[in-house]
Parts: C-alpha cells; structure tokens; sequence
C-alpha cells in the first residue's frame, strides 16, 4: 500500500514538471526518477553519455537535427530539411521536389546542395571558468564584447586544430555559462530518398502548424567520408560513414499515452525574457516583422508566378518566410488571447518583491535588473529602420555586395583578428553560400524587394534615417520619387555582374582598392555604406557588451526565484544537443472541440484535391483504397496512423530529431509544433505545447506499399 | 431474457431508423415504439393531433416556425427569423440590429415589418381523391396543370372563406397525396425582444453552418387580435391573442444522448430526386447559382460599403444571399467528396432491374420513369440563361415594374381565374412588398445588379437569348457596347419613380392601358417583357402538368421499391408541419477531430474580439467573467451550455422551431445545420447530419443575468 503512494507520489510529482523542459544530457540524472515514471527503460545514464547509443546516433544538419539509421551512414531527416537539396537536383522538367527520389543503388545517390553538412557532437566541456576568468570588472561595452570574441575563437581554433572537425562555443542562461562543443564535420552528404511532394509536403503552408496533420515528412541522406574514414569533400572514391552507433526503426510504433523522448538540437527559445522584452516583442517587433514578411511573400508570388523557373527558385525562400509568417500569426493570436503577459508581469513582479524582501538579494540583483531594464529600453531605439533593412537584405545582390566588401576588408586582418564569418575556416561556407545564390535568385524579384523595402524606408522619420543610405539613393528630400527610384534601381540591375555566379566568386580575394575602383553599383554600395555598417555594428556590440554584464546576473536572480517556485530550471534552446521527453497525447484547441494524437491514412483520402498541396499521388490513393496495411497497423485504430502528438517541449532547430520510445527505437520524427502552442518559445503551456511527429510506421509503409524502397527497408534494422 | 432481448431489438431497430425522417403528425402512432424507446415520456397519439398540446403551441411564421410560450401570445423564435422586424425598426443612429432591444411593458412593443404573420395550423385534410377524381387521362400538359390550380384554388377559397384563415393545398410525393392545411392568421405581429447582434448573430457569417457554434439565436414575438379574440389589422386597441396551449421553458436541458423532438416547418428537401436529377443539380445548377450568389453579395458590399445606411437596407438581402452561398459551397464540398451520386446511381439501377424482372411492375412504373427522364432534360434546356434571368431578378426596381404590370393583366380577369399571388386574398401581402422595399433598396445597388446579370445575359449563345428582352436593351448586336448599356440604364433610373413608396404604390389598381401609355422606363420595360414573360409562364406549366402525370407515378415505384429496402418512407419536406425525433450527440467532423454536442459560454470568451461578428457584448462577458451560473448549468460540464448539437432530421424552414424533451418542454431552438452534413437536402448521412439548437439555458441566463429580461422570464412557465 505504501508503495503503491509513494508511486502515485512519483507520478504526481513527474507530471508536476508538466514534460516542460529542454534538458542539457548532463541534467539528467537528477531526472531518472521521473524518466522511469514515464517510462523510459533504457538506462538513464546511457542519455548522458554523448559518445555511446543513443545519443551518438543523433546528428545536426546544422538547423536541423537527424539520425542514423544504418551502419552505413544512412541518416533520416525531415523532408523541409533535405528540402535545399532536393531543390538542386530539381528542374522545370524533372522536378524532384513534385515526384520525389528514390536512389536504388549507391551509386545513384545525388549530391545534397552545396554546404550541406553532417555534424556529430563528440564532445560538450563547459568553459565559463576559462572565459570568466578574463572578464575582468574593467572590461566594458565593446572591449568586453571583443574580449568574449577573442577567448571563443581561440577556443574554437584550438578545438578545430585536429582537422575534420568544426567547433563552437554557446552561451547559456544569456552568458552564465559556457560550453564548448566539438562535432565531426562530415562534408559528403547525399542525397538517398525523398518521396513525392505530395506526401513529403502534403498539406504545404495551408496545413503547415496545424492539426490534424497528414505529411509524410521523412527524407534519407547518407554521410561520406575519405577511405582512411576521415571527413572529405565529395568525391567519387568516398565511401559510406560507418557512424558509431545507429537507431533502429520501429514498426509498432507507439500509442496514446506511451513515453516519447526526443533527441536534437532546438534553435531558439525566449523563456527568460522580461516583461519589458515580452511586451515589446508582441507588440512591436512581432507584427512589424509579420507585415515586412508577408509582403515579401507576396511580391515574389507575384513576380514568380506559380510554375516559373523563378519561382522554383523562390521555393525554400517562400517555404521559410511563410514558415515564420504563420509562426509570428499564431504567437500573436496566442498572445492576445491568452495570459502570457499577465503571467510574466506577475511573476516578475513577484521577483522584485522577493529580492527586496532581503537585503543581501537587493544589492546582488537589483543594479543588474535596472541595468537590463535600461539596455533593453535603448535597444529598441531603432527597431522599425532596422527591420526594413534586414528585410531589404532579402535583395540578394545588396547583401552579396556588401558581404564581398566585408570579406575584402577582414582578410586585411590576421586570420584569429577576423570577424565571425570571414575566418579561414569559414571561407568554404562563404563560398558556397554564393554558389547556392544562383539556384534561390531571379533579378526581377530581387529588384522589387528592393524597391518595396525602400519605400518603407523612405517613410521613416528623419531621427531613425541612415545617412549614406539617403545619399546613395538619393533619398535625401522631402518627397520620395518614387519613379526615379525605380529607374535607378532598374540601372543598377543592368549593370551589376552579381547575378552571375563566376563573376560573384572572382571578387573571393580581391582587395579593398579593387572594390573602390569597381563599376558596379552593387560593390559601389557596398563601398558607400562600409563605414555606416561598421559603426552600427560597433555600436550593436557596445551594447552586447554591456548585456553582457548585466544579462547573466539578472539570470542568476530568475533562476534563484524560480527554484523558489519549484519552477524547473534549464537553459533557453540556443542550437546545442537538448533531450525533451512526455507522453503521446491530443488536446482541446478551443471549446467543443477535441483532437485524437493519431491522425491516420483514412485523413489523407479525406483532404486529398490532387492540387498541390493536397495532391496525393495516385499510387499512394491505390494503396490506401487497397487496405493492404499488414505490419504498420495501430492495434486499436486497425489503420496505418500518420502523424501523432505529444507534448514534448521543442522548437525550430528540432526538426527531423528522433522521436523515440522507451527503449530508444525511432518511433518517429518530430517535425512541427501545433499553432495553439506557438507561444511555446517564450511560455510553455501544459494544455496546449504539442510536438508533431511523422509516425515511423507511416513512413515504413509509404516506403514499402507505394513507393518500393525495398533497399533501405533491407537496410535498416526494423523492430516488428 | 426474452423481454430484454426484445427490447434490444427494438433498439436496434429504433436506430435502423437511423432518426431520418420528416414525419407528417398522422405518421407518428407507426412510430410509437421507437419514440417510447428513445426517450418520449408523453403519450405519442398526442403529438398526432394538432389541436392539442404541444402542437397546437407551434406556430409558422412564414419561412421560419415559432411557438407559444406563455398564455398572452408570447412567441419564441429565432433572431434570424424576426431579423426583418428587427432591422425595419432600426436606423444608422438606433440600430436595434447591433444592441439589441427589450420592450419592458405591452405599451413599448413595436410592430414587426410589413406583412409579418403568425400562422396556427389547425386543420390538415387530405384532399388527394377530391383532385385526383377531376384529374381525367385526357388532361395533359398546360390543360393538366391549371386543372389542378384550379381545385387547389377552389378548396383554398372554400376554406378561406371563415374569416381570419389562410389556407394552402400541399403536393406530398410530387404530386402523390394533396393536404390542404387551414391556419389561423394571427396579423397584428410585435417584437418584444431580441438580444444584441453581438449575442444573435454571434460568429455571423463566418460561423454560419459552422459547429462549434456559439449564437444566442433568438428573439421575441408577441400575437395580437382584436378585442373579440378574431386576428385583425395592427390597431392600439388590439389585445394579446390567448393561444390554445403554450410550450414551458426548461432551465434543466438536456445532455448528450437524451431524447429531442422538433416540431416545424421544413422547407424543402429532395431526398427522392433521380439521378440524373442530382447529376444536373450539383454539376450544373448549383455551382453557377454560387457564383452568380457571390458575384451579387460582391457586389452589393462593394456599392453599399459597411456603414452606410444602403448597407442597413441591404443586410437583409445579404444574409439570406450568404447564407445560401456558404449552403451552396458545403453541398458541393460534400457531393465531391462524399458519394451521394455512387449510391444514387447504383439506388435507381437496383430499382430499374427490380421493376425489370416483374412483368406487372414493368408496365405500372417503366413508362412513367422513362417519361421523367425526358422531361427532366427538357426542363434543364435553358437552365444558365433562367438562372442569369433570376438573379436579375435582385434588381428590384425591374422585378417590382413586372408584378405591378401583371397584376394590371390579372386585375381583368374574375379573382379565381387570376394567377396564384394575385388574386384578392394576395392584395394584402402585395402591399406589403411594395412597402418593404423602401427599407430594402438603394437605386445604385440595383441598377449595378442589374448592369452586372445583363452583362452575363449578352454572354449567352443566340439559341440562349430572349428576342424580347435582347430588342429592349439593345443587345442585337454581335459585340455588347457595354458603356451604352450603363448609360442606358443610368437614365432608366433617373427617370422612373419606381424607387418611391408613394409612386410605386400608387400603381396598383391602374389600367393596362396606363401602364401601355406610361413613360416610366421601368414600366416600358414591364410592358415590353410581357407577352414574351408570359409564353415562358406557359410553356413552363405544359412542362410542368407533364410532370404532373410522370412524377406521382415514379414516386409510387420508389416507396414500393424503398418498402422492399426497408428504407424509412416519408415525404420530402414541402413547408408544412413535420414532426421529427433523434438524440443529442456529437460527431467526428473529420480525421483525427472529434465534436462534443455542447459548446459553453467559455468559448464565446476564447472567440470574442469585440468586432462584428465576434462582437460579444460587454455586458455578457462581465457577467461570464463572474461565473453566476447557477441554475442554469449543464451538470456534467458545470457551466451554461450555449449551443448543443442532435442528429433530428430538419432543414430550412425548421428555423425557430422548438426543441423538445420527452416531456415537451422547450429545451431549445433549432436554427441551423452543420456544413458536413448540408447535402442532407438530397442525402441524409446517419454519422454527419446533425441540426444545431441554442440551449434554453444560455438563452434563460443571459435575458436574466445579461439582458434583465425579468419581465419576461416571469411571464413563461419555466420548468426548474
């Protein structure tokens, strides 16, 4: 009887923590009381360990996360993460993207799109103690800003001296902590399998956020390294990464209220923000940000209609502004409706009272949260100008310009002395970012971007106006005209050799003078505006800077508070190797109205138009009217399910992470978040954060029944 | 054992019946078991006689059904059925449409619009064999039909002939059986109460045909007859008619799979359409009609912007226009995903070949279904052209000058050889119309309606056209001068006087040879259209007293083939009383959704903006925020219920009818359908039909706790 309580207790107290949390692998052994609970059966010490199963068999794609599933480097991911590279391979006549790939044999595998990596984490050290140490009071603004800089290049550089592999540094809790990671940078990606569009984007941006959800969205890549087994760039002689460790793929698949746990690599949350950050966030930023997107959206629909070569170049440009434009709809509606203001205001509140309750609190917190109060206030100043000028960088061959010229001016410096970015070790990247320009850029598009930007610009009060911006597009009158405006961006376009791909990379290595003597009124820009650029840019690391002392001790105040609160206590996500675990469950998104954790294969016939995005292809519709489910079925639904919910805490960056059961079989891949729980980067919600996942028995038997990857299943190790 | 395995059986058979059916009262002791076994606690014969209680408490208001709730004529119906009245005592500065309106005594009620009635059915005879026995082989074509307009002429002066009586003869089965139905018609209508438009047309629009739905969708009526009892003219004097019975008012509900019973006025259905009927009416038909609907709702909003006083004469007009387009999109939805044609098609190839291998019954039915088929096709031989010419029909100031014209023409002829609508018994509600479009007509509207429907006409091939129509508009031509046409019927509408009450009424009783000699262009338009008007008329009723010989004879097959299918055999809804049963229940919309029955005031909260139509009033949601529900909760969700869901078989025209519990009490009003379900017009499907009622709690608390209706609520009966 007693031990019957003390379980109940176990499990009250487990769904206390409400499956909120994105745990660093080193946190959880203070979990595996509750792990146990929920019902993970492997060890949970073994989730620890980054260099044995399951965590080894867990990899990034560098904002993506995927994971191998054979010893020979098959790695599965989200279909909108291989989508760039499905792209490359695409044409008007024989576009991957509609009709999906399937690479019968090695051989017949397609190279991922230029940049395209596999990064394995072999390594987490926590390095605050080595960067704190040289952070003296003295350091301030800009100084300490560059000293951070310094100390995590030098990390970096020491780290990456062992070749093959690629480093960084992250900080936690807004700088109280420091962690040094270091992956295995595989550069031969490939690209194996990716099914129709019709499956892999079933739904498109119309279901996109959004339950009952039916998108197959799975693809395959394989890792390719040298012969010696080292990282190598593609080559024809390179053989399949033997990864350390592999997942297998389960065909039973989970049920309502079964244990998940996923394994990535989530991007960004803002769960610590202030009330100041919050409030301005949604009622500043956010619907701006919404507006600027949304047009931007609407422009390219409009200069590249629907079927253009221009617009399957916009395609993963659209993809990711309609992405976060729907995004921004449902933070905004969720934020209206609901409490999260009052709730920060609240417990902020709260905080002030329980610091000046004691004295010693009141000296050790109180300047630190005034000083955050003050930089956040004045980093605000110029908000609107600059989001029209980051949306105006949509215009490609403005930002190529102005990169180019920046890239001339660092290599002035010694290499450790360069900016992020433009660093030996990132010259491949670079490279390669103005390679992909030429696969994602139409001229006439980029010239209206511009032209739309500009106007908004244009429009902005003199106090928040750039000088040799109005300068250099004249725009320094009263009145814009906006017919000469467009005649002289019109000539910049003609002129201008950017668009070309040769011409692009030969300014690679050319100096500052050959810039300045240049012609072409793109680099004539970017010339133009160096020194403007240079000096906000100081400017914005100034203020770093100075967040940088006042951040992290407003933190240790909200941490200390919340243990008070019995509040979980871990890091916002900021792109490093998180584990979040909970239950497959539904949930009520508005009254009257339940949602099932299952959608399945019946939904798919249901919403099918044959119009993309609702077109399922034929051969999938057989299948499914053909019933033929044997092996892939859901023992109480008696149909091949197709997506599922749970309510483990991610966000962007997780896509095409593991979703796995308690015996750490792949179950699933997590691939969205539903549009009631959006608000989730700032404030998890019990009720409504659910995770969407690609069920694996959807997948296995897509792959199977309608699309004959027989190779991979025979590869793969599937539990039946 | 045997007993209760017995009454399982009946069960099963209860649900057999699957609660479709629009039962005619003489229909219901058949059905006595399955009432008693799902839930009816009254005695079933009663329900059968309409001049008892409760039918005698339900009441047609023309178009929509009401019922008596309190001893001094008190009436409940819906908001949208009294929003006429509501709107015509409206102005832009006192616009009772958006706050709503309680008359606190008798003395401050205001008289509803022009031409409202209260009809109480009293007596239904059938009167098949008094029409049939005329109705001689000899008889055919245009002969045929105006022989039965003849009788049923005939029987209705015969039984108008008491005073204070409307009377009507009602075709079941396409001609079948004859009922002719004696009301009372009760002509001094007042409107006592509706609730704000933020409360009755909540989620307007937008949430039309939607579940989950949250509209307080009901209003007030008081009946008024003269001091002698006897219905009479509005006149001060007029006391408060004392109905025969009246429904109480349950403050308990019901909750999901109790019993409910509707009681009503069903407007149309056609269950029993062939095939190639249905084929015609969802490919042809009903996706012009929705595009031609929403290019006048387009239209009107474009002329008449929100705001302006035409928008408040035209609100009318556009909610019963969308309301019909958002129908008619539901039921194309449905038809194209469902298989409402498969099961047709294969229904009638069943019956074919059941007809085929019986000699006997191959010579009753098979000519008379051959027949049907040719006329069917034959009445759809100009069906784009007579739509176009309908919705034409929407410029009032042309449809107002033909009926004026007409009504010359009949005003020659003897009363019972004029046509239906304008014989003596008519005048009054001719009148009516011609007053109700001073509140319903804005002269730009119209003239644009009519601009855009004639720009469609002059689309029409040559075998399409009308000579008469194409000679007065100058339309001869090969190419349509569209600027002389607008400047046509810009002067048209300078000229004519047809906008004006006085002019308009002043009309009526007038000479054939004054409108001849008239210069008002709308009447020259009258004039010139006629002779052309009436040959269509003509051929139309040859069409149609053909069907009068092949219809009765097909519909004798189907109900001898439907008894052999054990289908439920009831006739398609055609205005008159119906009675019909089912449960409360949900249903599961689509994959992975589910519906629960009830919505709750919780989610007017989750929906309100406080912009049209989500405008809940600020008064309510003050008192939601105070949670003071008591006596009004559902016991299970613990808060007021607002709208709740039941699978009863109704259809337009149903609106405003009483919902019933086993004991006939008002448990709520029936005002809507749910969109997956809308095909149930020509398709009944047991797992989507579902009618929407607003929940006589939400109702009862919101007039106490919002509106301080307490007049009211002490005058019914309200069972608690």
């Amino acid at each position: 009887m007693k031990k019957t309580m003390l379980a109940m207790a176990l499990l009250v107290s487990a769904n206390g923590w409400a499956d909120e949390g994105m745990w660093q692998p080193h946190q959880l052994p203070e979990l595996e009381a509750v792990l146990k609970s929920k019902g993970l059966e492997i060890d949970a010490a073994s989730i620890t360990q980054l260099t044995t199963f399951p965590m080894n068999a867990v990899i990034s794609l560098g904002g993506c996360t995927a994971s191998f599933i054979s010893n020979q480097g098959l790695a599965v991911t989200n279909h909108h993460c291989a989508y760039g590279s499905i792209q490359h391979n695409s044409t008007a006549q024989n576009n991957l993207l509609q009709t999906g790939f399937l690479a019968k044999t090695l051989n017949e595998e397609l190279p991922a799109s230029p940049g395209s990596k596999i990064f394995v984490t072999e390594q987490v050290s926590n390095v605050t103690k080595q960067i704190n140490q040289e952070l003296t009071p003295q350091l301030l603004g800009k100084e300490r800003f560059d000293k951070i800089d310094q100390l995590r290049k030098e990390l970096i550089a020491e780290c990456e001296a062992t070749a093959g592999y690629r480093c960084g540094v992250y900080s936690f809790h807004g700088g109280l902590e420091y962690y040094l990671i270091k992956q295995l940078e595989i550069k031969d990606v490939r690209l194996v399998h990716a099914p129709a569009g019709g499956v892999g984007k079933f739904g498109g941006d119309i279901d996109n956020w959004m339950w009952p959800r039916h998108t197959g969205d799975y693809s395959f890549y394989r890792a390719y390294v040298g012969k010696d087994g080292k990282p190598a760039e593609f080559n024809a002689e390179n053989v399949p990464f033997t990864p350390p460790s592999f997942l297998k793929v389960s065909a039973k698949g989970v049920q309502e209220n079964d244990f998940v746990m996923v394994i990535g690599y989530p991007g960004r949350t803002n769960r610590y923000n202030t009330a100041f950050e919050l409030k301005n966030m949604f009622t500043q930023n956010l619907p701006l940000s919404k507006a600027y997107r949304e047009q931007t959206i609407e422009l390219i629909k409009q200069i590249a209609p629907a079927g253009s070569e221009a617009r399957i170049k916009y395609e993963s440009i659209l993809a990711g502004l309609a992405n976060y434009a729907k995004n921004y709809e449902g933070m905004l509606a969720s934020y209206q409706k609901g409490t999260t203001q009052q709730r920060k205001d609240s417990s902020e509140q709260m905080m002030q009272s329980w610091i000046k309750a004691d004295a010693g609190r009141q000296a050790r917190f109180a300047p630190a949260l005034k000083n955050l109060q003050q930089l956040s206030e004045q980093s605000i100043e110029f908000q609107q100008r600059d989001l029209i000028l980051n949306y105006f960088g949509y215009a490609q061959t403005f930002s190529t310009a102005r990169k180019l010229y920046r890239l001339a001016h660092e290599s002035t410096k010694p290499n450790e002395d360069r900016e992020t970015g433009y660093q030996e070790r990132d010259q491949e990247r670079f490279a390669a970012g103005l390679k992909r320009m030429s696969r994602s850029f139409d001229p006439q598009v980029d010239l209206e971007i511009a032209m739309h930007f500009l106007k908004h610009y244009s429009q902005l009060p003199a106090k928040q106006r750039v000088a040799a911006f109005d300068t250099f597009f004249g725009l320094t009158g009263a009145d814009v005209d906006e017919k000469a405006l467009k005649e002289k961006l019109q000539a910049m376009y003609q002129q201008t050799k950017l668009g070309d791909e040769v011409e692009r990379l030969a300014w690679v290595g050319k100096s500052v003078d050959d810039f300045k003597a240049s012609e072409d009124p793109m680099i004539q820009f970017a010339v133009a505006m160096f020194d403007t650029d240079l000096a906000e840019e100081n400017a914005g690391k100034e203020l770093m800077g100075k967040f940088a002392v006042a951040r992290p001790k407003a933190m240790e105040a909200v941490i200390a508070f919340n243990k008070t609160q019995n509040k979980p206590v871990y890091a916002d996500a900021n792109g490093t190797l998180r584990v979040t675990f909970g239950t497959v469950q539904g949930y009520q998104p508005r009254d009257a109205v339940s949602y099932s954790p299952f959608t399945t294969v019946k939904g798919i016939v249901e919403k099918a138009t044959g119009i993309d995005p609702f077109d399922a292809p034929p051969v999938q519709l057989a299948a499914i009217q053909k019933a033929d489910f044997a092996g892939y079925t859901h023992p109480v639904l008696n149909t091949v399910p197709v997506n599922f919910l749970s309510n483990v805490d991610t966000t962007g960056g997780n896509s095409g992470s593991p979703t796995l059961n308690g015996k750490a079989e792949l179950v699933g891949l997590l691939f969205d978040g539903v549009i009631e729980g959006i608000i989730g980067d700032v404030d998890y919600d019990p009720a409504l954060n659910r995770s969407i996942h690609v069920d694996s028995r959807y997948m296995l038997w897509q792959m199977e029944k309608a699309d004959g990857a027989a190779n991979l299943l025979k590869e793969m190790e599937i539990v039946r």
